[in-house]
């Protein structure tokens, strides 16, 4: 439901106004939206958002009105043929199962659903609801990667009762710290013969992960722009203002004119450095490179290249050894940064870089042309907990009109 | 001379002054600025451009102010240091030789200058010079790609005279019609004993090399974003016109709607595409690929890279090979496009077609990273004739002022 919000606003405030929240809890195959995903159907018939790009809304939109009708929560299984899916931008079929909860302002989701609404749409927040079918109850994390597994026990006990609080908090905590959503199904011991299913869906959004680059230069003026391509905010840091105040840095989100070492020490020490971060240092200058790599080598980051040439990259191994950097913190050290692709200009570079970072996420990318291989062109390794979301979403409803 | 322009129109404006113009005729190592570039040394002592970003300008200075003073043209050598080079951004020192060509409003080249100051800072042109000491001459060339070889040696015979033309036209011939900037060197028999060198700097422009991306969909939207990063102009081409008119290609420096296969029928009858041309095809619609794709194969260009699962991979090769493509043409289709990255995201995508789009230019990049191979980083193999001009270029002088 997180792919909602200001929907969700004004859906609330049409006061008395009662609505379906369909939800996806389930794929299979290709599907144009991810896990998650929820659109709103009000019981004068409109639809607010899209689980499919088209293909199933009008049997989705005919399920919730049944569920406002008999104000029961519904739970409905939908195939889309190959066609189906090509119409949409996918390669192939797939299945999804939709849970379908009808709201009113008598709903014991309402409290939650207003806090959240409340929020801005890119705050980090965490939602969990119980998704069996004759079951309810919710609750919302705001700053879910702060939180602690005790925390979030405390959180789940009116969701799942005292009982099975901690071992729901475990399933759904690695979910949670790391920004994806997914579901939870865990036997649930009533005390009598029968073991009931309990069933959660748990979403979270984290702050988006960050692109630390240091030097100001021409490479970093070309990477500033992949950032965001690759879901990154991106910060610029260097000691010399001269540098970092031109304009041609101004795609970066964030600029520090600070010494390196002193900038990410600071970053570590407000805990603002995960492992999702990335850090590409261009410095290129032992001055600043070795200190900060010092550090930054002490992190657990999602990928840390650093620049130069062959002859630098020596001298950096050596300077770096005669510290204290242990051999096995420097084999997690991409040096000389980016793939070999013979990559020339600055812009080139940039792209070997950028190449490179998304190779890490996988453990199985080999760098070589698609057509030279055989096997899928994506999946055969299940990304890593430092990519992240990926999941395939199109942001646009493509039908060809043509076909 | 041609990075020079509005520069040099300035400078001819001020009637009567006189300037001299010094140009890298000759380089060796590391240089930051690429053969061919010059800067122009005012009578008043001002300097327009910059040669080195700041490590020789000021002995280029003075030899200029004594050629200006003699009105001799001179030729010098200079050496950058190491800790030179590093000044202004560079891994290592180098040489570069200097050609300094006093100029005033009688001087032979004046007629040139005049005319090429009068067309566009971007116009395709080529300017080949005589830079031999006591020599003078020189040609302007308008719309270089289109010239003949025939046509070429006419125009060198005032260069070089009558005697030589052909030759000089012979080995100025490929730098000229695929905008390189060289030298050219040849022995000049003057019916004497004594053979003297003769020796031409060749410059030419032609208009930026072109990226065509045919179907208007996400993974596009991400491509065009790279294409000015690897120096194409780009062309979106979908024959839907609700998908090209929406802003998110704004990107794009050229859209058509049109068929695709129409549209390269059209671009190639009017002579533009040519070797240094990339197509990539993301209409993932056999009844647009399969046209498309057959005209593009049966031309010579960079990169041709079509997208697609491996099952639609499959029946596009079997479509194509039903039709009348030869096997041979078939190996050089990039499909699916991409390198292996594991990408998911239209941006990782789009990243991973830009980088096997950079591999391609070189046929010893491997993929791998830089960190788990050995030998140097770029320059292991030189680079082929299609791609664009891709010197190490700095726009900015780089000074790190904490060095």
């Amino acid at each position: 439901m997180l792919n909602l919000h200001t929907e969700l606003n004004t859906a609330l405030v049409a006061a008395g106004e009662s609505f379906a929240v369909a939800t996806i809890v389930g794929t299979e195959g290709s599907t144009p939206h991810p896990l998650g995903t929820s659109m709103l159907i009000h019981r004068d018939g409109t639809i607010t958002g899209s689980l499919s790009g088209g293909c199933i809304e009008g049997a989705v939109h005919a399920a919730a009105l049944d569920a406002l009708e008999h104000n029961l929560p519904r739970r409905e299984h939908y195939g889309y043929s190959s066609a189906d899916a090509f119409a949409v931008g996918l390669t192939c079929g797939g299945n999804i199962d939709v849970h379908i909860a009808p709201f009113t302002e008598h709903s014991p989701m309402h409290q939650m659903l207003e806090t959240y609404s409340s929020f801005n749409a890119t705050d980090p927040v965490a939602m969990i609801r119980r998704i069996d079918l004759g079951s309810s109850g919710s609750t919302l994390i705001p700053n879910p990667s702060h939180l602690s597994l005790t925390e979030l026990a405390q959180l789940l006990i009116p969701v799942v009762g005292k009982a099975g609080s901690s071992l729901a908090a475990t399933l759904c905590y690695s979910l949670i710290v790391s920004g994806r959503t997914g579901t939870i199904n865990l036997a649930q011991d009533t005390g009598s013969c029968a073991t009931d299913s309990l069933e959660l869906l748990v979403e979270s959004r984290l702050s988006p992960p960050r692109m630390l680059i240091f030097g100001a230069n021409t490479f970093a003026e070309e990477l500033l722009k992949l950032a965001p391509m690759l879901g990154y905010t991106s910060t610029l840091c260097d000691a010399r203002s001269s540098f970092t105040l031109q304009p041609r840095f101004n795609a970066a989100h964030e600029i520090s004119t600070q010494w390196p070492h002193l900038y990410l020490g600071a970053e570590i020490a407000a805990g603002r450095i995960d492992s999702r971060t990335v850090i590409c240092v261009l410095t290129h200058d032992p001055k600043f490179d070795i200190p900060l790599l010092t550090l930054a080598l002490a992190q657990r980051v999602a990928y840390l290249g650093a620049m130069g040439s062959r002859t630098s990259h020596d001298s950096r191994m050596r300077d770096l050894r005669a510290g204290s950097t242990p051999e096995s913190a420097l084999r997690a050290l991409h040096s000389p940064i980016g793939l070999d692709l013979q990559a020339i200009t600055p812009g080139e570079v940039a792209i070997s870089i950028a190449a490179e970072i998304i190779a890490r996420r996988s453990s199985s990318a080999t760098g070589q042309s698609l057509k030279s291989i055989a096997g899928p062109i994506h999946g055969r390794a299940k990304p890593t907990i430092n990519a992240p979301e990926r999941t395939q979403h199109l942001t646009d409803i493509e039908v060809p009109s043509w076909t």
